[in-house]
């Protein structure tokens, strides 16, 4: 059955690769599988006909046959349960890659995202330079504790996973601000996911839809 | 195998069951499986023991012979492929009921997380009572599409399922600051959830553990 995701027509990073579609291309990737984009824009995302596949009204969407799925993370674990290279063969080891894709979704993407609102929706508001320290905090304090849990070992429990996928995911959200050079073992590891050549084929793929902007 | 899950030894609620444990034990009452609590400290939870089991410093985990899992999604997605009564058996239902877990925690807990932070960690800064507004818009946003999403069913895809259970445990949070009444669908689905037996049994449990306070 052919497999249908929804991006932005015009992605508001520009071509940096950091909307969710680009996760999802990822896995897509990872797991050789060809897939059709619909672009979407701005204002249809608030539509009928897109809020009918996402209530939320954002990309991706997935669709495939029947099924219609929404939530990068729901859509990538469906990509990794039916296709080898992103869980491991054994029930423990597939679990604990399933821990790390919500660890990456639910303990360490909620602070950053914490972080590109006080940078993009209240930098300009009289409190912006006196919080952002506590935000930045907030990121420092988890990463602090990825870097540590992750140590010299090149992936977070094992062979490259979907927890990996996501993580790295979540942590090139932190290149702009800078936070993650102060993480040498984390930058390291964004570095690996981005050389893998699925990561590579997700990119270009995303960076043709959108021009990019200067920095 | 035994299962043995982390709980705070008093959570910082008082006993009002927003504690993450709660979602596990919930889990655990639906699918009729018996398990142990080993409570931690405060301080306990970012000893060396503990991170051991969690990278994070946080309750709960879960234990399971070999198999040691952390966050509160991914244990309840291990409870619910394991037993009956979480997901429903084809497999589309199953990948859309695993898009609601996702969506409770990616995308409607993270504004809920955000205002729990501006009360609790932010309220008595200088910026506290003009930044309130914005945090609150952006929870009634979701909360907004959610309620349309729901509209007048009991649950949020055919019968009750591991989403139902996430959200509404992300949903739980809101009854505090008030906000859940302004949208009578969802604390009527709410309701639903809590009027579960095992709701009432894993409310029970961490109550015991608990002394509740005053609101």
């Amino acid at each position: 059955m052919s497999i249908t995701i929804t991006a932005f027509d015009r992605s508001p990073d520009g071509g940096r690769g950091l909307a969710r579609d680009t996760r999802v291309r990822w896995a897509l990737e990872e797991a050789g599988q060809v897939y059709g984009v619909r672009l979407v824009s701005w204002s249809g995302m608030k539509e009928a006909d897109h809020l009918a596949l996402h209530p939320f009204g954002q990309i991706p969407t997935y669709e495939e046959g029947e099924l219609v799925l929404f939530e990068t993370g729901a859509i990538v674990l469906h990509i990794a349960e039916r296709h080898a290279g992103l869980l491991p063969a054994d029930a423990s080891g597939r679990a604990r890659a399933i821990t790390w894709m919500f660890a990456a979704l639910n303990t360490v993407e909620p602070p950053i995202l914490e972080l590109a609102t006080a940078r993009l929706l209240e930098g300009d508001r009289p409190w912006a330079a006196q919080r952002m320290p506590l935000v930045l905090d907030r990121v420092r304090e988890r990463l602090g504790q990825l870097s540590r849990r992750l140590g010299d070992d090149d992936w977070l429990d094992g062979a490259f996973s979907a927890g990996d996928l996501m993580m790295v995911s979540v942590l090139l959200r932190l290149r702009i601000p800078g936070l993650l050079d102060e993480y040498p073992k984390l930058a390291a590891y964004v570095a690996r996911g981005e050389a893998r050549p699925a990561y590579q084929r997700a990119f270009a793929a995303q960076l043709a839809v959108n021009k990019p902007l200067a920095d």
